[in-house]
């Protein structure tokens, strides 16, 4: 029985081939700069997803897929190169973010060209042309809601009183729906009924959900060396997290933590938000959301892909501190 | 018979229409701030051409074809808005552009959501599903190619060497190939053949080969009331234009006028281009694209829609001054 590490690791190697081969050696500027995060790594979660989905329904059909795989790495990373400009962020996987290292001109345009390409790549698979049609709609859809989540997520900075409901649509948007539509996609290209299309959905949109719920667990309670971040980044710039709207909702004022803050009161803090049961509460959020994510795939007939897309969903909110 | 006025404004009032169902009252900043350039008009000119093409190869098949026709004035629009943020432009069209009204972030994003609509309208058009197949890859094709262009023409403006090809490879990408994909994707959806798609694919390159060229003239030769922009204000910001290229060429250095320019120093340069032949040569360039444009359409057979958009190829290149 292939277990889900193995697995990830195969398929991201798989992905990373056709990465290379489209993108590894591209002349002209822009097409480096489009290509330079593709190239810097990443754990091709979405296009494993596409994957399993497609097997989960028919057996084998992943292997006509793999552009539409790419193609749901390639959206990933077009709104990773326009986030970055509008976030001023200078670091992605470990390299100086696109804007940085060329200009944000030429950072507009490689993410556009990336958009283009996911188009074009969902059309170069082997399917059915109605199932492209509508795999070309959903992403469409899809990439609008992103820009709609994103747009969420930047007013947010400005405001302090994000109710949960509003959270969860921003983070279903910005995160939820491009994991569903991979899954959807996945599916329909090897020919799901549109209600196992739907559950594939539900499946990926919560898992997304559940996802990153965790990571703003993982901002909090995880070591520096383990995230790869600084502790409580979140708390510091006063980011409307679930674990910051819960805190408001049971009276904890966390405006006083928005600043430089030593291990000694990160753990304070986080002994203070345990003590009013925040943490656990938020942890069963996302096990909740990995619980209908999964519960969703119930319908599918069982296999080994069936199994494996559970295990993500597990997987994403197990990742750890 | 038809005039391609009458006709052009006709279809004009369809189009618009159609964006104020779809974009005249959305909710949101971020949705109003894409609808922001589409509601302030235009001449509508690639829904035009995408339903000419449609007609012309099968009459009366454009009333499916709308959304379509809608798709290419959003791909339009989103490279306006883009383009806009790149250029640092604080007016188009008549009103101040959606970075100026909004901000930088809310632009990119605003692009980026005309962008997957563009995608999703073409779907939505009522036609086979393998011609939408096409339709969606070409136009993507087109995205990567019109940002190519806009990133040559950035890179142009550092340079004082650029050759006549380079300048129509440019041209071609950020101006022919929405007409070109334009042409085709209405000829495809209608049911063209490959030999007709390609034929009106090489109709709108050329015309808007054409069309650009035209506005080099019109920047130089046009009085500020006729072309709503300063006289020679390519001149004055040392733009790259087939004129400049060609001037270069002959011996004449533009660089002095690389300044603020009374009417007096205008019209004399003018009449110095003139005497060299510079202003015939262009000329006669723009009227070259607009010949192969119409030859192309010869394939088709005869009707009032083929001699409409042999018209429009005319059009762009009598553009006044």
């Amino acid at each position: 029985m292939t277990t889900l590490e193995d697995y990830l690791e195969k398929n991201a190697d798989r992905i990373d081939k056709v990465i290379n081969r489209y993108f590894g050696d591209v002349h002209g500027d822009l097409f480096r700069a489009s290509a330079h995060l593709l190239l810097a790594g990443g754990k091709r979660l979405r296009p494993v997803v596409v994957i399993l989905a497609a097997d989960a329904v028919r057996k084998g059909s992943s292997d006509d897929l793999i552009p539409a795989a790419l193609a749901l790495e390639l959206t990933h990373n077009f709104t990773l190169i326009h986030d970055d400009i509008m976030d001023g962020d200078v670091t992605r996987r470990g390299v100086p973010t696109v804007h940085t290292v060329w200009d944000e001109p030429t950072a507009i345009l490689a993410g556009d060209v990336l958009y283009a390409k996911a188009f074009e790549f969902i059309c170069l698979s082997e399917a059915d042309n109605l199932a492209k049609v509508h795999a070309t709609k959903m992403l469409a859809r899809t990439c609008a809601e992103i820009c709609e989540g994103q747009s969420m997520d930047m007013a947010f900075e400005k405001r302090d009183d994000v109710s949960e409901m509003e959270y969860l649509e921003m983070v279903s948007k910005k995160t939820g729906v491009l994991y569903g539509a991979s899954a959807a996609i996945g599916g329909m290209l090897a020919g799901a009924t549109p209600v196992q299309a739907d559950a594939l959905y539900q499946f990926g949109v919560n898992s997304g959900i559940a996802f990153q719920i965790q990571d703003d667990l993982i901002d909090l309670l995880a070591s520096t060396e383990k995230s790869g971040k600084d502790r409580a980044s979140d708390i510091r710039e006063g980011k409307q997290t679930l674990i910051a709207i819960l805190a408001r909702e049971k009276g904890i004022d966390l405006a006083p933590y928005r600043r430089s803050l030593s291990a000694e009161e990160i753990d304070g803090l986080i002994a203070r938000l345990q003590g009013a049961g925040i943490i656990d509460t938020v942890r069963e959020k996302a096990v909740e959301r990995a619980t209908i994510a999964k519960e969703a795939l119930s319908i599918l007939p069982d296999s080994e892909e069936k199994r494996l897309l559970g295990e993500i969903a597990d997987y994403f909110i197990a990742r750890g501190y």
